[in-house]
């Protein structure tokens, strides 16, 4: 059977780490698309690289610019709230209309390399509320791409539905390098544990029973 | 009532004009989306800030970078092929991903900037043949956008289902500054007369029963 190719949304944290090396298990050709989109810190694309590089797969860094701002994540300006995991407005860090972005950049890359499959670490158990993540947007986004592709490239949402626990589990049996991983929203040299991101990461490992390397490594400054 | 927000994704065309034009007559509180995205010539970016001007609103020319190329429109190297208007395949003039990536963009815009609508010029009458050009495409792009902004933001496609000749006279009726339009896929001093946009455009115009003002005012070099 022919090898399917699959484009990787990789952030470089926990969960779009964790789906790279779920694509790599299944046997999927993979290429990692990093989306540079003046996030508060340029850590993330580190990460994400070293990531792909852990993997030994091939990364293409896409530059988009928001000329128009319109969250607490874009810039250095506005600040990052502590984390309400439970709240039900969308929090400041949400950035208008980013995944719907990324993916169809993905399309357009699955289109010109002749790929089949978008795969995106969405999570919409464990999430911080954000609309693009949620099963109703990814079940009507692959209703457009089959119009927009004429049936050749679709998403694939591996986490969509799993706990932070489930997902911290996974990565470990896939041997994931979570101590490379980054989830922390503000771009400071070690995660601040306070935004919404670190609170939900450490939820994860805690109901998993397990220390988050990444905690190790960056407080012990090695 | 209050008046309504759109952004009109402006490229200087024929089609887009007209959408502008469409949308002021309508009177909707208009912003125009200029795209950027490495096309062969930037006689198309010219243009279409020249026609926001003559329509007196305001612009944001977004750059787009699309690492990957993937079609002769983008870049200087492929050749556009001369038209072949009633070809059923896909030619080589489609940018993968386009459409989905401007209107991603423009979402990313109407959530930041707090707008109802949009509009784009997509024809599935007169038309390349582009997948991101037919009316199902745009059905299932508003039922994400749905999802995607909680219900905030929709597309109008108000010349989906004209034909050019239609679509000259709405843009006569409008009365479109039609001599700074610009339709043609290359980027020389005057229409080539040749490629498929400059052929559909010409018999939009020969339908009507008007000479194009843009070849009259180019050919005799005004």
């Amino acid at each position: 059977m022919k090898k399917r190719k699959v484009a990787v949304l990789l952030s470089g944290g926990l969960d779009s780490s964790t789906i790279l090396y779920w694509a790599i298990k299944r046997g999927y050709e993979t290429h990692c698309l990093i989306f540079s989109y003046n996030q508060r810190h340029s850590a993330e694309i580190r990460k994400a690289v070293k990531i792909a590089e852990c993997a030994g797969r091939p990364c293409t860094i896409v530059d988009i610019k928001l000329p128009w701002g319109g969250s607490s994540l874009i810039g250095r300006s506005g600040r990052i709230p502590p984390g309400k995991v439970s709240s039900k407005k969308i929090p400041s860090t949400y950035v208008p209309g980013r995944n719907t972005i990324f993916i169809s950049y993905a399309l357009s890359f699955c289109e010109a390399a002749k790929m089949d499959y978008i795969v995106i670490g969405a999570n919409a158990v464990d999430f911080s509320g954000y609309p693009d993540c949620r099963p109703a947007y990814y079940k009507e986004f692959n209703k457009l791409l089959k119009q927009a592709s004429l049936g050749k490239v679709s998403i694939k949402t591996p986490l969509l539905k799993k706990s932070k626990k489930e997902i911290v589990l996974l990565a470990r049996r896939l041997k994931v390098p979570l101590r490379h991983t980054w989830s922390c929203y503000e771009g400071g040299r070690y995660p601040c544990g306070k935004c919404d991101s670190c609170l939900l990461r450490a939820k994860g490992f805690r109901q998993a029973g397990m220390e988050d390397p990444a905690l190790r490594r960056n407080w012990a400054g090695q």
